[in-house]
């Protein structure tokens, strides 16, 4: 959603209007948000795959918040409760949900015509005009809609502004290392790109006991700020001429032995797989790239024993799993505020997406007025 | 090995020459073929990947034999061992052979220079000319000599005539089933290429349990054939203009669990991927292109969970393994008999190449002279 200015400013536009209505459907369930989270990366959609841009349109799709009412027939949530909203949803019935190892729920699935999974309609309207949704989710607004399926319950003692990076980009780091990788300890970690998602692969390798964590970015000021999350060395392509995957063979004695992808850059995707070990490599792709969608290896990676997984949301399955990573929060078990380099007002919420085009954040947290 | 014409007429030449000369070397065991197996595809070797093509050489590399003498400083064997040769070794001893986790011997990997593994030198040579080796095993031939770590001793009691598909192609698609895939009971199954590799995943996936085998082939014969080895439908893509993939989502409802690319086809590998379904789909790549070696694949097949896993040998550790898979055969657990299509002498191999050119056999036994 962050792709080009007049998105930005569509969703800025229609949260601060008044003309904007919020009608009750049939079932879903209704949102007061109190915080909510900017993303600071373009969200791990598949945008490539929209059969077209849908427009007009609210954006956001990683938040927390409290339950203003509840549509016809839902009975898990209340007035009050303290919820994390999620754009790919858990029905808790389908084949995929019941499975145990999938969290691409067939009936709550990546939603991206712009409308509720229920009845294929919008909830949102100006003067009569259909104004879309996002991802199921749409938070770049005081007030939404979401399938009861699409929020997640949480404790009411965690701190919404702090839990909200749940709703998205620190789950996925932290399930990519846990849930797909299933990282070993003393094991031998890449992660190309330390935005909030590669340093929460970080943050669950390090947990997980890994004993190097090799970080990659770009952006020089990264290295820094990596160690804090568990990352060992530092890494920036544009300080050698040696290839990168030659220098993670080189300095890993052969390969490390995961491999995560954090940018959303199909080249990166293949340097990633070249940079993990024969045998028993493996490599994690969590970036959503914005061009060329198609990645290529050399089959030969894969003969001599790698592996290439994917994940979506970190393989978390949103209302099995969140309300343990949230409490996990509150214990102190893992670390969510160091992601947040900035608070800001809603009206202010252009200014987040410099900061984030800049790369000068992690992960700005928009409160929405009280 | 089966690339072009010239290669086999420089084998079989070879073999039947009586200048052929085999000097012992300081540590390598020396074979007597008395059983000789012809492959019939091209050996999962990457080819590609030679820095150049090696002339004159010795192929064959899929083989049963009886150890005719062993050099200084082996203990492991004595004159008269049964042993299965295998083109990948195992020290025993390096990272990967003590990682219970991988087959790619750090020490006696694929051999792509024609030479001994111990001291990079040939043993063979014609008037004092170098003949090389192939893949460490060099088995189109009365005599060789291969390193004591590429060959294995197995019971005495059975078939080096049989047994010797277990040196290769049956072993690695039981163990791309089994070690790679490691099919669950109930699941389904789609095979492409449907060779002695690719049935020999379809036999591992009925001694697993799938419900459904799904075979896929453009040689419309392999279709009985294919039933017996646990093949429970044939596709032939010929015979529709429904892309292989739509059609293997829709009869499967949303893809199989696991598919298996046993042509050596790039571009097969990303249909293998694209026939999976979401959530857990797991493809596994057996086979060895001949060109094309890049394979491509959109990124969100990936981020929907599916998983590219590669193979060389089905994962198996030739010493750690292999006779276990031999007493497996004596035991009747598992089949070999019936990829025996055509027995032969040597001196008619050039007929055994012109059947495999022509896809009318599986495998062709080679017996050399006694």
């Amino acid at each position: 959603m962050t792709r080009a200015p007049t998105e930005i400013h569509s969703s800025v536009h229609l949260s601060t209007n008044p003309r904007l209505s919020y009608p009750v459907g049939s079932s879903p369930l209704h949102l007061l948000f109190r915080q909510n989270l900017l993303e600071c990366r373009p969200p791990n959609i598949p945008m490539s795959l929209h059969a077209k841009a849908i427009f007009p349109r609210i954006f956001g799709h990683e938040a927390s918040g409290i339950v203003e009412s509840v549509g016809e027939g839902v009975t898990e949530f209340e007035e009050g409760d303290h919820v994390l909203t999620v754009f790919i949803g858990e029905c808790m019935k389908c084949r995929h949900c019941t499975s145990g190892k999938s969290n691409i729920c067939e009936v709550l699935g990546l939603e991206r015509r712009g409308v509720m999974h229920s009845d294929q309609k919008t909830r949102f309207s100006i003067n009569g005009k259909p104004i879309y949704h996002y991802c199921a989710v749409s938070s770049f607004s005081e007030y939404t809609v979401v399938h009861s399926g699409c929020a997640v319950k949480v404790s009411s003692l965690a701190p919404l502004e702090k839990i909200c990076l749940l709703s998205c980009g620190v789950a996925a780091g932290l399930g990519a290392a846990w849930n797909v990788a299933d990282i070993s300890k003393g094991s031998t970690v890449a992660i190309f790109g330390l935005g909030t998602v590669g340093l929460s692969v970080a943050q669950g390798a390090k947990l997980r006991g890994a004993s190097r964590i090799i970080g990659v970015d770009t952006n020089p000021e990264k290295g820094e700020k990596a160690k804090a999350f568990g990352v060992t060395e530092f890494l920036n392509p544009n300080d050698s001429d040696e290839p990168l995957q030659q220098i993670i063979k080189r300095i890993t004695d052969g390969g490390a032995d995961y491999s995560f992808e954090c940018i959303g850059d199909t080249g990166m995707m293949t340097t990633a797989l070249q940079s993990c070990c024969d045998g028993w490599g493996l490599t994690v792709t969590l970036g959503v790239p914005k061009e060329k969608p198609e990645m290529k290896a050399h089959y030969g990676l894969f003969i001599t024993g790698r592996t290439l997984k994917g994940s979506l949301f970190g393989g978390w399955r949103p209302k099995s799993d969140l309300p343990s990573l949230v409490d996990m929060y509150t214990k102190k078990e893992i670390e969510i505020d160091e992601f947040i380099t900035h608070n800001m007002p809603f009206e202010d919420i252009n200014k987040a997406f410099d900061l984030m085009k800049e790369g000068r954040c992690l992960r700005c947290v928009i409160h929405m007025p009280k």
